[in-house]
């Protein structure tokens, strides 16, 4: 009764192409530059602000989508991002929490509780953000941590169940579920982990594929699915880090959907109740 | 009358690696790095700061031009970069104005009013960017609107009449004018448009320029032949926009001014009265 | 009676790789990527947050180094930075400063006076902010400043004997002195000055090997290895700055114990006095 996974995200990245999606991306420090480099690559549009009045304008004109990411967070930009999580919500903009370490720094801990409140379409997180945003007590160790998926894909379904939100678990495999649907992608490499703010950037295409897919679900497999095999075809050219920068943000631009189609290793799961 | 645009370039890049122009840059989060980096490769020398007092022991010092860009403005950075504009008048160092995205982003909008009445020597934007400036409304589509640069021809020679400063407009073919003499470059490449931070770091280029030329108008036209020319070189080498900051930064940093000269595709323009 | 400098610089690289120390990065907005994607290549784990309770709650788990790095203070982070050097303090976590052009620019060189009151482990800088801190008034040119590191080096020494920490001042010659024993690094290369952040990288660097050194003079000799090896085999890949970001990172990733021992030119030297 479902499309192929692989068929769903070369059909994302088709959107994607044609309609340019406005992201405004409400991100951390560190990786703005990768970030918008990233969604340019792909074909989208990557606006930052930091101005509440300012963000008010772009969401109230043309903005396709929000990311929200807490990697850097301090007061002010806690204020905007609850902010702009409230008008994505009265313009029905799609939007994108990224949780980076949740759990053990209580400040964005709260943030990000608060935040959910007011439903993402999509949280993307590793497996120990995921576990604490479910419920688990876990202790992250920073934005690096690298807990196993795995062991987070039936947090992810409750977390996606008690919010309504499609959750995207990224690591070694990444689980993408709307609570109901479980998909996994086996794609990507291990260098990917080497790069400051591959998963940030990651968040951030995650919101770019909200705006042109027919569900949260769908982006979040396409979001996998392209950054996966961008990574598999970037470590066919490189095997360092500094490479790979260079490298993915080549292979985003090359990529083709029927590429994606055919490389994407993607499967559904069955669900685990 | 006039010299050869293309030798006036030559000249500017010569006396660019020659002084080393220290520039301080008030600019955005999302391309400090690249602009730092394509100053360092011009053989330039940025300086970022974020504190008022340090602003002004700096500019009471050292500092050879200033660059503001308003592409991530909030209160307390408007609030320095008034400062900053101000002290740059007093003491006589050349300032160019990024009004990044002016128009629909009434904050910045309203700033830029405030700072144009201090002059700048310069003011490099994008058509849409001009043509607000200039009193035309139009609405943007966020920092990477890409509007045809040659409809904001008129509005650039009114905007430089009004304000008494050289606009640079920047686009497939870019135009310089001191609201007298009008010149065109048709160096560049589509890809540079794929990249964030390409025209943020033309801007900080166009400050180092100013620095160095003997009149606005020539460290307009100097900073459009670099750019552009390291682009087609650089483009040469890659079609990728990942591949192309490299490539830019080492194109910068190898350019000759008898190269510059050579490929430089400039001319002189009719005044459009 | 001490080991060759070459081999305690290719203990503390095994070390670094084995032990992947988490270095909280209070660090200046122009680097903040490139630091943590230096880390990362090296092996550490790199964390920024700019939250006075997200520092505590981090530095009371998880923090095994702490850089600060002033270059782009202003008067909240300077807040939060007095604030994580009393925590580093009371938790024995060691902690190197970057006084990034300490001199010139009055409010940072009175933080940084404050600063040195809670002594770091290491104090790394180029000449004349090393001259400054030692009480010599020089004015510097901005945080590009290339006075020769051989004129700092009776500063160093007096530096280190009236702070008790180890400094580490940086140039064409490194030397690195704990006020007793002094030892120089002459690996490097001159294009790594055409890279803006590659000293404040090197700050964040010199923090992760205090984390696993056995003293912080170790720690400053393997920091002044591990990056000019990495610049020797980078410039045999490049000569352009570009290319140099990511071969060096490349460098790092690759880089052996055994490597970096062969080719490290560490020396003792005699005391000046």
């Amino acid at each position: 009764m479902n499309s192929h996974p692989a068929l769903i995200a070369s059909h994302v990245l088709e959107n994607l192409r044609v309609k340019r999606p406005l992201v405004l991306c409400l991100t951390n420090s560190v990786v703005q530059n990768f970030t918008a480099n990233l969604l340019l690559a792909v074909g989208a549009v990557p606006v930052m602000l930091n101005h509440a009045e300012e963000i008010e304008d772009l969401m109230h004109n043309d903005t396709n989508a929000l990311l929200i990411n807490v990697g850097t967070l301090h007061e002010n930009q806690a204020h905007i991002m609850r902010q702009a999580a409230q008008i994505a919500a009265a313009e029905s903009i799609p939007w994108v929490l990224d949780p980076v370490a949740v759990g053990l720094l209580r400040f964005r801990t709260r943030v990000c509780a608060e935040l959910i409140a007011t439903p993402p379409a999509m949280i993307r997180g590793n497996a120990s953000e995921i576990l604490t945003l479910a419920g688990n007590t876990t202790a992250g160790r920073g934005p690096e941590s690298s807990a196993d998926s795995t062991d987070a894909l039936a947090a992810a379904v409750s977390l996606a169940c008690n919010t309504s939100s499609t959750v995207l678990v990224t690591g070694a495999t990444d689980y993408m579920t709307d609570g109901h649907t479980i998909v996994c992608c086996t794609n990507g490499h291990e260098l990917m982990t080497r790069v400051t703010g591959m998963g940030c950037a990651m968040g951030a295409l995650a919101a770019a594929c909200t705006a042109v897919a027919s569900s949260p679900l769908h982006a979040a497999i396409a979001t996998a699915a392209i950054m996966g095999v961008c990574g598999d075809i970037a470590t066919t050219h490189t095997s360092r880090p500094g490479s790979l920068v260079p490298a993915i943000l080549d292979a985003l631009d090359e990529l083709s959907p029927a590429t994606l189609q055919d490389r994407a290793l993607l499967r559904y799961l069955p669900h685990p109740r």
